[in-house]
């Protein structure tokens, strides 16, 4: 059973898989995999996977065969298992705890080639769908207090398998950076009565330098202290703290938006590696005034080496101005008429 | 002139660096670099590198020639300057201030091929006489409030010179992680009254299963809860919250600590990248009871991808327990021997 385990200074929680155990010669193999012909995500190779959680498009009484336009399963290899209890425990004056979360793979497309920025936005709504479908299923488990959904894209972005996916991660604690992040809004908050993402939208549409683009329901931002070039938020225009309180009209408009900035981001840098992140309020905390859902796109394009790790400060050789300049100035039309 | 800009939800500052200005072509060409026999940091290119700042081994009237043995430069191209003032102003809702700082190299020995692993220990002590020197002659200067030491080594790891390098930023301002650590540490002082990591040395030495080396001044561990396998902390076994604290006795246990932990490091895993860190208390706060100085060393085996960007949280494939007998095991005496 993996371990949780609290670093008793700052608090932070990391996940140790025993099982996995890698011993110094583990790690150099590693880096020669990803090749070779076979993808335990194509159709046909159901049965390579765990048995699905979600698949849409096809038939319910066929489950784990072709025929699917997006497929949900668990992951092979979990970070956290889904059976057990948390046992929170201490050794001497540190803290921890099993491993107990859900681990799974969003499988986008049945093409294995088919790609976020080229993918038609009938395709791409599923997957948005997909996230809060399994959000609300798995929210029922009272074990786990937070859903995390990213992406990895391109190995330099940590993706090991090619076919396009994302993951989700349920969690029995909220994690170290989203309370972070929900505690910076309070503080903001108690001092203006204001949610701070509502701020950053009316200051980022009034000042216009930094958006990349908008729709009736959504903007997407290169924020102003932004970690990585190019990076890019894309925030709901209206308040709401959860993922799961978007309605229809949403999320077309979600969809619609998060296709455009997409397919700018390819176009400016092609095939560029890049993770995104949802941060939706805590499962348990139910809607809250201070917290604005969002989705953080990072292309990797700089390094985390030893002045990042050591201070949390990052340098970044690309204005936010300039970035979403570039992004907001690409001609994208020819990729649009192809869809 | 760089820009210091403070996220308005977390407090997470990035140095957006103006003058770089990288447009998506400039990261393309980027990845190409690194090649090329010419090493502006070996003697005889002296010329070639910003005026030193602080030199070993060679007479002090023949500044900026061979024969040296140790050499800080300023970095060629800073992250921050050292001209100017702070200007504190605000954006709207938003915090920046100008870039102001120093970026030094520290040129750790005058021979290309030397790393650190297989250093003379007569070498490395000037490495951290070097760092001492530099804090000290910084501190100096009012407008620094922190300083943050750092080596990359490997391309992985985010060098991007080959020939053995740290580099030291003074900030002026205290950054987040740092922050983050010693408000830890003060929440466990305020509980117990006794500093976190001497009750870390404490425990870590009577369970004697995370140490990986420990003479009479200081102590080498795998932390309980590591971001990354096989990750080191090295800490003095006396309080002591500063780096420049440290007497003669503690400089030299503190390298042939050092030494030992990055043969056994190099053994383990033959020219590892990694990425260490001098953690000391900041510049104005004087001496604290609750903060004790520190060298994390990260050896960069796994990717920092979606999930460790969205919620702080590490997977790390390695228990400390095995990485730490790993480590301890392994035979390093013919190496020992050589130098």
């Amino acid at each position: 059973m993996p371990e949780l385990r609290r670093d008793p200074i700052i608090g932070r929680w990391v996940i140790i898989s025993k099982e996995r155990g890698k011993r110094p010669s583990d790690f150099i193999i590693e880096e020669e995999r990803t090749k070779g012909g076979f993808c335990p995500l194509c159709p046909g190779n159901e049965n390579t996977t765990p048995p699905e959680v979600l698949a849409y498009g096809r038939p319910v009484f066929a489950p784990n065969t072709p025929g699917w336009t997006l497929r949900v399963v668990p992951n092979k290899f979990p970070a956290l298992v889904i059976e057990g209890d948390l046992d929170k425990r201490g050794e001497g004056i540190y803290d921890k705890m099993n491993g107990i979360g859900a681990h799974e793979v969003i499988i986008e497309t049945p093409n294995h080639n088919e790609t976020i920025s080229d993918m038609p936005r009938e395709q791409l709504i599923q997957i948005f769908r997909a996230y809060r479908d399994r959000i609300l299923d798995l929210k029922k488990d009272s074990r786990f207090k937070y859903i995390i959904i990213f992406k990895n894209f391109g190995r330099a972005a940590g993706a090991s398998l090619e076919h396009s996916h994302s993951q989700l991660i349920a969690l029995p604690i909220v994690p170290h950076r989203i309370e972070e992040e929900i505690k910076g809004c309070l503080r903001y908050f108690d001092y203006k009565d204001r949610c701070v993402f509502c701020d950053i939208i009316r200051q980022e549409r009034s000042q216009n330098i930094r958006i990349v683009a908008e729709n009736r329901e959504f903007v997407a931002v290169c924020p102003f202290a932004p970690r990585s070039p190019f990076e890019i938020w894309i925030m709901p225009k209206r308040h709401q703290s959860s993922y799961t309180d978007m309605d229809e009209d949403q999320l077309l408009g979600l969809t619609n938006l998060f296709s455009e900035v997409m397919r700018r981001l390819n176009k400016a840098l092609p095939r560029v590696p890049y993770n995104y992140m949802l941060h939706s309020a805590p499962l348990r905390n139910g809607s809250l005034e201070h917290y604005h859902w969002h989705i953080e796109i990072m292309p990797k394009l700089t390094m985390v080496a030893g002045f990042e790790w050591g201070t949390g400060f990052y340098i970044n050789p690309t204005p936010p101005e300039e970035a979403a300049r570039f992004l907001r100035e690409i001609d994208i039309r020819k990729e649009f008429k192809k869809t």
